[in-house]
């Protein structure tokens, strides 16, 4: 059973990231403290510095020759199973069949684990839990945001080729394509376009010359090698390959070194969320109906699926519960970065991060109550 | 002795400083990340809440009644001697003699202690220097801050009144007035200038009726409550007496919630110097004559006016080392801020902010092995 201590454990390790949050959406709200342009920069700053040496820390302390299989199974089985789910229902219900398909898989199973899973899970169930959730961020970091990446580029390749036809059909002149192309894409946040318009000699060429695999897979890795989140994964995971292999710690002055800036990465990273949150417009950018059912994917189907493929590749007990927990966080941050560079649906991934944020500790405890009465 | 493993101490709780000050200073001269306006979203983030939330826990956990009263006389002794020195000095070689009165006391007797002192003093000389620099950053925050901010104030009044005798005098109209006087604070900075305009009832109020002491203690404590660090050093103190007197601890709750932004604080202000060195056009603002003065005062008379004070009050051994080497720190950043805002001579400090921190530690491991000498 779960008694007050456990509860206020909890509360122990989740009101400090609100706090941050909270000062965030105040300073915005209340203080009117920071102009858009300042916050882009406190939000570069996260980005950039924060959030990867964060990852990097978190990652690097992760043995990697003690992954626990079953989980790690289970993890690939949740997604295996959302991805073939959502590919026939995307197929048979919906226009845009990819674009769905990728936010499903999005919002069902990629929960953000490094910011609050972490705490969180912490609170609940003690440092074992953490072991185990840190197993997720480095699989998430390294595989599945890799994978989403990929889908990514896959659409965008897609929508070019078919504006390809089109155009060929027709036979325009090359600025009338553009002109053409920048109508398709006019759902596009304008993030999304002004990415692509920094780089329109790219665009033309893999639009004249679609050598698709080799500039496809061109695509992909350019994007990962400007991720700086990506190197830090990488570089944690090179370094705890290298540490348990042969019992290497870092310097102290190293380690100092980056822990100086990635202490503070929770509470940047939380404040940045504080200050995103005040600066939509609307809080449920994508509509009352959608926003619902974002939702249920998120904290239903997501959690569901994963108890599901838990339980089938035999795990049981606490490992099963934080399995299942761990499924039941708010959205992450990457796909919603992803999803507005390639203009994917952005609102049902913010309002997915902004509700979910919200609701994160009570949800989290119902989980909690629920598994423990099971 | 100085041996090579204290060096190394130093390093370790040194290098991260700079590691953090560099990536801020790269991040704009080599990978130009941030403009300008997102730099003063950083920097307000950094002014606003990591520091103040970092003096608010180092003051917290001093211990108020058991201050090391040699420590605190000779810090006042230092202040004293350093401001009759000035003193008489500007009053016999220069003209704008209060300027160069407050910026002799800036420059020679208020080093940064708070993010560069501790970690290097706790290099050197280990948990027992921390606990006593911790006392000069109280008196610092909540004494000798509050004597230059009235010290600037007073500067002002001065000036106000002494252009209120001229207008007069010349019978000119008001806006006339306003004229003349953007002419004789020609050389304030562009900040100062924001500052007063964003005033200018308050400004032309202070002109027409000097009611001297009454409005002057007004300035003062408008200026003392919009500033967060103020606050947070109050609170921090106020807070150690009673946890202390009773022996009352705060809940990991609360100490958590703070230390989330507080903890990457050190690091944020680093970066954040980092940032402000890069964004200089020159390193030495002041010309090079002005900046050896100003590094002479920094670097030689501070500590020396320091030693002598702790040798007459009697402190000798650990102490006295440390009460000379706090004093050879590079120069505190709150002058600097004032310094700006009042536009006096805010070229000598930020020059004294860069050069000193890049000196910084050759420095402060030449006083350690002089004194370790000696």
């Amino acid at each position: 059973m779960v008694s007050l201590e456990n509860i206020y454990h909890v509360c122990e390790e989740t009101v400090p990231l609100y706090f941050a949050m909270i000062l965030g959406y105040l300073s915005i709200k209340l203080w009117h403290l920071f102009t858009p342009e300042q916050c882009a920069g406190i939000n570069k700053f996260v980005s950039k510095f924060s959030i990867p040496l964060l990852s990097f820390q978190i990652i690097s302390t992760n043995n990697p020759y003690q992954m626990n299989t079953k989980l790690v199974i289970s993890d690939a089985l949740q997604k295996a199973l959302a991805f073939f789910g959502f590919l026939i229902v995307t197929k048979v219900c919906c226009e845009k069949s990819m674009d769905w398909l990728i936010t499903g898989i999005s919002v069902s199973t990629l929960p953000n684990t490094l910011i609050v899973g972490i705490p969180l899970l912490r609170g609940m169930y003690g440092d074992e839990a953490v072991r185990l959730i840190t197993q997720i961020v480095v699989l998430q970091s390294l595989v599945w945001y890799i994978i989403l990446l990929i889908f990514f580029e896959y659409r965008d390749l897609k929508l070019i080729s078919s504006e390809v036809a089109t155009a060929t059909q027709v036979t325009q002149a090359t600025d009338k394509e553009r002109n053409s192309n920048s109508d398709i894409s006019g759902e596009l946040e304008s993030g999304a376009r002004q990415t692509r318009e920094e780089n329109p000699e790219e665009k033309v060429a893999n639009k004249t010359a679609p050598k698709t695999t080799l500039s496809f897979m061109l695509n992909v890795g350019k994007k990962i090698a400007v991720n700086p989140n990506t190197y830090a994964s990488l570089a944690g995971l090179v370094w705890s390959l290298i540490s348990y292999r042969w019992g290497i710690k870092r310097p102290i002055i190293v380690n100092n070194s980056l822990r100086i800036l990635s202490d503070g990465g929770l509470g940047m990273a939380m404040f940045s969320i504080g200050l995103f949150t005040a600066s939509q417009s609307k809080i449920i950018a994508c509509g009352a109906r959608t926003a619902v059912l974002s939702l249920v994917l998120r904290f239903i189907l997501g959690p569901s699926i994963m108890a599901i493929s838990s339980y089938v590749v035999g795990m049981r007990g606490l490992l099963l519960k934080i399995a299942i927990v761990q499924a039941a966080l708010p959205q992450g941050i990457v796909p919603f970065v992803f999803a507005k560079e390639y203009g994917v649906h952005p609102d049902i991934l913010s309002t997915g991060i902004i509700v979910g944020m919200i609701a994160a500790v009570p949800i989290a405890l119902a989980y909690y109550f629920l598994i423990g009465i099971i």
